[in-house]
């Protein structure tokens, strides 16, 4: 087991990485410190991991709380399930609520942790690659709202990120390209040395080799635990780790949450902000290409949904989270292993960026 | 214009308190930092403050957000409303959220502050007696759940709270009175002398004489601002303010939000914590006395209502906030003036005390 503290004074916590941690008892335990437990999940991990966690609380009286799976459940219909279930076993302000599943969860029962008696302590057990290296850790929770993706939440953080290796047995390989999406985004934004380990195990992560996804799970928490421990309140360096989510958050919503996986969606924003970086001459044609050849390899779409016009694009894009008075903010790349925030760019540069073939452009890479 | 401070670290702030500050633009502006402001207010509200309110912020951007007026709808679906409105305008995280009305519009538009876009700032402007001298100060926020009245919600202070006392002309009396329960037990939990002086002045409250009501307002305030900055997360004192309040909870809930005001249920709740705590040996039955001919001069009811028996208010009392790891904690009275929470009362004293026939024991005191 490998253990990663991320640095917020007094809410600091830690991750704690490995093999079969949901048997773990003590594990868990030592994280809890009421005798009232919540645990929530969804339908599809319920029956893969729920008996497992509980046998490891038998010291503890465990309510179990399952909702429907997948993004268009992220609603606050769902959430008030959570709400029903711990006043229907009246939880009180002392009770603990485990996330069981994926960032969908995460994010709902981390919202509900915050938000029930005004705040109750809460845990991250993340069973997708996708939540392990990046929605479990930081303190971002919350739902999405009809006009805008994850619009309605808090920050709040845990009291621990639980992460056993294990679960991704059972993560489809679809899911399991969407958090390498995540993974790669790191090694972008802030290491370089990180991508080219990337490049030399990524069909070790697609063929789930232990020692390699401990490895990419640990160096990305740990990346994202600097940059959470510099900004928690996303007011700076923190909105770097949103590469490729504005134009991906687009794609979501104009799709309808769930038709394309969060992952499937920032992989295609990302080309889309290295395509842009690169107009702006701040990356090399054969750097934007590396990236997007990498992304591939993770068996990830690399192109924009063909019906998405540049409009679609920018109607969706005037409501996201990083608009400020107005002017959208994008993160880009200045190089390789260095993103910015920036809202001073040309709007003729964003434009031509949406209208770009995708298609044509990485035909070549493999995709 | 007498100004109080709220002394939470960098969460401080100001409290003003005066005549016609609604006209005042300026002692408002100061506390907004961006151009983009809702105003969220209600339907009983808007007509009579609105368009003033909105006078003052002729430099900014406002969406107006009305909700329907009442406990009733201090719910999920009004929440959304308000997101629904924020989005609609397309506010963004610049933005400031202004509560105008009372304690409902207060708690409802703070959670919502609290919650859109992860945190927006939030100043409040509360316009009845009840709101000015509790529920604006102090960052509680929320909404009621079927089970239990705020049971979902945050910790989330102002920028400011601005207590324009002009606007108490045109609230009902049955209003006023409701908000006075709570500055009586200012009095009663931490300010034996403030009993003395509402005991001689609460006739010129009840006809809104100017420099009375700011005097009860200030140190209302004052009282709670110093209860708050000892304990903002309610760990200890903070739930002293919650006098009379656990009895309370349980008179509306099981009356149903609305039927009666949220100061009146306090009111006879704090009647069955007296006559709690006397049986416990702890007051006299003179000073149970002095209290309840006040809370009754004050215009409020003193008895609960009739069709309530003991297992009604134990089966609401024990999904309250004040519940831990199953211990009820009720706030008692060591003496007139000071306030303790404790869960160490023998089980028959709270049995005896819901057992009381409080028609027959307020009868000689005017009730």
């Amino acid at each position: 087991m490998q253990t990663l503290q991320v640095d917020l004074g007094e809410r600091s916590y830690p991750i704690e990485i490995g093999e079969h941690l949901l048997d773990h008892a003590d594990v868990i335990s030592a994280r809890i410190r009421g005798r009232q437990v919540a645990i929530v999940t969804n339908e599809t991990v319920a029956p893969l991991y729920l008996d497992q966690l509980t046998r490891s609380l038998s010291a503890f009286l465990v309510t179990p709380i399952i909702l429907p799976d997948g993004e268009a459940h992220k609603s606050w219909q769902t959430l008030q399930l959570i709400f029903d279930g711990l006043l229907g076993a009246r939880l009180d302000r002392g009770a603990t609520i485990i996330a069981l599943g994926g960032g969908v969860i995460g994010d709902m029962a981390g919202y509900a942790a915050a938000s029930y008696q005004r705040g109750v302590d809460f845990i991250q057990v993340p069973t997708t690659l996708l939540s392990q290296v990046d929605s479990s850790v930081g303190g971002k929770t919350g739902i999405n709202h009809p006009l805008g993706k994850n619009m309605i939440g808090a920050f709040y953080q845990p009291r621990a990120v639980i992460i056993d290796t294990t679960t991704l047995g059972t993560l489809p390989a679809r899911e399991l390209s969407a958090g390498l999406a995540e993974v790669i985004k790191y090694g972008l934004i802030c290491d370089a040395p990180f991508l080219g380990w990337l490049e030399a195990h990524i069909e070790s992560l697609r063929a789930l080799e232990p020692k390699a996804l401990s490895e990419a799970i640990y160096r990305s928490c740990a990346a994202k635990a600097r940059v959470v421990g510099a900004d928690e309140r996303e007011s700076g360096v923190r909105a770097t780790l949103n590469l490729g989510h504005t134009f991906g958050h687009a794609i979501e919503t104009h799709q309808g949450y769930g038709a394309w996986l969060h992952g499937e969606a920032v992989s295609a924003g990302t080309v889309m902000a290295l395509e842009m970086s690169r107009q702006l001459g701040w990356i090399e044609t054969a750097e934007r290409d590396r990236a997007i050849r990498l992304l591939v390899r993770a068996g990830l779409p690399v192109v924009p949904p063909q019906d998405m016009a540049a409009s679609d694009f920018l109607q969706h894009m005037a409501v996201d989270k990083k608009v400020l008075d107005g002017k959208l903010r994008l993160v880009l790349l200045k190089k390789l292993g260095e993103a910015v925030v920036t809202g001073d760019f040309p709007r003729e540069a964003l434009e031509d960026t949406l209208r770009v073939d995708y298609g044509a452009l990485t035909q070549h890479l493999g995709a």
